[in-house]
């Protein structure tokens, strides 16, 4: 650290977003490029947002029946092939082991890019009957798409960070339910945690996951106008269960075929909660996975350390038994002024400081991270304030999230339309669709928006009657916008 | 599941220790194998004995300020180069990624089989002043190392868990002392955790980590008198932090360099745990790491079955609540001899039986799965019952698996005698050592038994004069094991 500039963000949110995204991450200490282009490394502050994240959601998995498993990280090329949707879907990006020590293997292995291919067979084994069902599985784990793009830490790498649910179920209602019960974890976890909240949908036929009948997604809109695909749960049907065998004997020992799901979310949610909140200032965190709720900061002369320090101390204390993320920082190297900027940079929710004044008053200051609001409140009321403060915070990044979303779902009714609403405003632009890809493609050609989902149920009647591209009849509404 | 037959393990600890430990794996559901020869798939029941490690180490790793992190799971060959050792000693064992979806890559990619080369020129670019030492870093992940042998679940396969931790320190006193806390942990997880005892070492010279400066180690016996390497915490001395440049500014503004640590435990901790205490009827686990601690078999005929149901829906719900993990087997479908066997394979510590005698008596009768000892308890002191009776069987354990390392440590003075004694009982043979490889070479050959470790303390004086093997003087102690 070599000092006040290292620590400043140079780069504007509003003016230049991909660089200041870059500048946040990296100072933040949140990640690091790797030397190979599109890998990272997830530095300790990174990860432990990573922790965060899975906390929650391992524990919601577990309490409705999934269990963590493991498969290998290499899936022999003939497994790859025996689903063909799997295979055309990510020939192109799979990473090849071709040698093990100084011998070249017989059959090539590929880096898992997913694991349907793999888990599914076994699935096969495992189930023999309905009382085996349904089989829910999930691993945490890296996986690798070779995909030849700009790095952007935790949004473009070719290896990343996910969790991946594999279900197996006896009929396709039931499968259903479990696709979606796993976009509405994925949604609580937005909603009460990452404080971002998201659109709901299915992905148009053309770009549903390989093999799949049904790919549901949260669409969350980042403040530059981009919309950020931030988990998939999808209805597998019965195409992985024919390809892979998973049968069962029912009630009536007939044999019967399962119907199965798969959903991930992966690290691109942390993407997402950094570009949502964060600032000209650097990292804005929700107190629920700010890895430090609080930060104290003492403000002191020579003849005051002491009593200031003390009285920090007790604070930490009291927090900390409280159950709050407390930090008390108490360099003597570094003035308060540095301290301030270092923690916002590094996004604590919540700065308390304390001064001769507030020793000799029993109070403390709360100062809110996203806005500098301050309040005063007694010492005696510390740990009820405190909570207060990070609620409010919450709250506040929460609206300011919404207020953004909301005010950037607009309609379009033609192709001029629909090209400079997004071109002015960005956002998501709803319009008719025909259904045909064709008329995705000319938006895409030359604004790079594309149809990032179509509404999940399939009787609502499209917004227009006639498609806002090629006029033809409408058959569903599309929700067109710039992605990441 | 097909019924008795597909539950009983018919293969025989004492007589066929390899085929019966295979068979305990599988059946019990801990791991299958995977398509490719030296992978395994590890199922819902053994990665939880994984997460019940985890919880233990990571969390006394975190409370003696180790962070989390996460580095790429490729290192450029380049990288590896770097550390002549490091690229000696694994250069044979790599797995190499060497194209991306139709393209060949510029530089080959090593799968990661420990990531010294990548985590060390990262803490040489976070390291700048003495104040940003000690650093310390952790990860878990899978590594791979291309080894040709019999695939052996969580002993010996090409892609295993485990974790990996690296630190950078001031000076060779502190890294030291760093290498040992290591140690000490992966000795208290294996004492208080695994109920498993073992003896503290380091490894001789020739067998030390690549371009460590001293490797410790644990060393566990299993009941059919071969060694385990339960772990290994490396003091790396300066060697890594030349060839990657990690240096420091001293608090004189001197540049320094830095003295490295990495010490990990992978899951071979779960094969050392499955193999110590399992036995002919299946799995035994420690309640300190069993996903249920406590099974509730209900015994009742037509006319008592809803009073039994009850009492035992009670208890579950009491002992639940006193954080006992509980599991009460209410299946219609199964008899109670059924679900005696089935968790009796499953490795559950306490079966707790409740017929209608011991709901009109107002007891439990409680079985430990060791030895089948069983005992009756009021039903008002449940709880404390309950704890007792797990405290019991986690002690049976942990002396029955002591009995076995103290009875099976033993002195020779001759190569004949090494060979005879190992020969016959197994365990480990302790004898003077001049130091030379040689020796130990000899020994290797003969009966395939190597020297595990040696004394830590290089100022003790060798159990002998002359070395066992060759006569010469001798300079340490050494215990010869056969070892997996």
């Amino acid at each position: 650290m070599s000092g006040e500039q290292e620590l400043g963000i140079t780069e504007s949110k509003a003016h230049n977003p991909g660089d200041w995204y870059a500048e946040v991450v990296r100072k933040a200490g949140l990640a690091d490029y790797a030397p190979m282009g599109g890998f990272i490394v997830t530095r300790p502050r990174g990860y432990a947002l990573w922790e965060g994240l899975q906390s929650h959601l391992d524990g919601w998995f577990k309490e409705t029946g999934v269990q963590n498993a493991y498969f290998p990280l290499f899936i022999p090329e003939s497994y790859l092939e025996r689903e063909k949707d799997i295979v055309e879907g990510f020939d192109p990006e799979v990473a090849w082991v071709t040698h093990g020590g100084y011998d070249e293997l017989e059959e090539r292995l590929a880096v898992r890019p997913t694991s349907e291919s793999i888990i599914t067979p076994f699935m096969a084994q495992w189930i023999r009957s309905h009382r085996d069902l349904p089989m829910r599985l999930n691993q945490w784990c890296s996986v690798v798409r070779w995909e030849a793009t700009d790095t952007k830490p935790f949004f473009r790498t070719k290896e990343f960070l996910w969790q991946e649910g594999h279900t197996a179920h006896r009929d396709g209602e039931e499968a259903w339910e479990e696709t979606i019960r796993r976009l509405d974890q994925y949604e609580r976890l937005y909603t009460d945690v990452l404080a971002i909240p998201a659109l709901r949908g299915k992905k148009p036929d053309h770009d549903k996951f390989p093999g799949a009948d049904t790919t549901t997604t949260l669409e969350a809109l980042m403040p530059d106008g981009k919309s950020v695909q931030s988990c998939t749960s999808h209805y597998l049907g019965t195409s992985f269960a024919e390809a892979y065998d998973v049968t069962y004997a029912d009630e009536d020992e007939e044999e019967q075929l399962a119907h199965t799901t798969s959903w991930g979310l992966s690290w691109r949610a942390l993407g997402a909660l950094i570009m949502t909140h964060s600032d000209d200032q650097g990292l804005v965190l929700p107190p629920t996975i700010a890895p430090e709720q609080v930060v104290i900061v003492p403000i002191w002369q020579e003849d005051t350390r002491e009593a200031v320090l003390e009285y920090c101390g007790d604070l930490r204390d009291e927090l900390d038994g409280a159950g709050v993320r407390v930090h008390l920082d108490d360099r003597d190297e570094r003035n308060p002024g540095f301290k301030f900027n270092e923690w916002e940079l590094k996004g604590v929710p919540l700065r308390i400081e304390v001064g001769p004044n507030e020793v000799e008053d029993g109070e403390v200051t709360l100062v809110h991270r996203p806005d500098g609001e301050s309040e005063a409140a007694d010492r005696s009321d510390l740990v009820e304030a405190v909570e207060g403060a990070l609620d409010t915070v919450y709250a506040k990044l929460y609206a300011a999230a919404e207020e953004n979303l909301e005010s950037n779902v607009r309609e379009a009714d033609s192709r001029n339309e629909i090209l400079g609403t997004i071109g002015r405003h960005g956002g998501y632009v709803k319009t008719g669709w025909c259904g045909e890809e064709a008329c995705e493609a000319e938006i895409k050609e030359q604004i790079a928006a594309e149809i990032v989902m179509v509404p999940m149920d399939e009787d609502e009647p499209p917004i227009h009657d006639t498609c806002g591209v090629c006029g033809e009849g409408a058959e569903t509404t599309a929700y067109f916008a710039k992605s990441y």
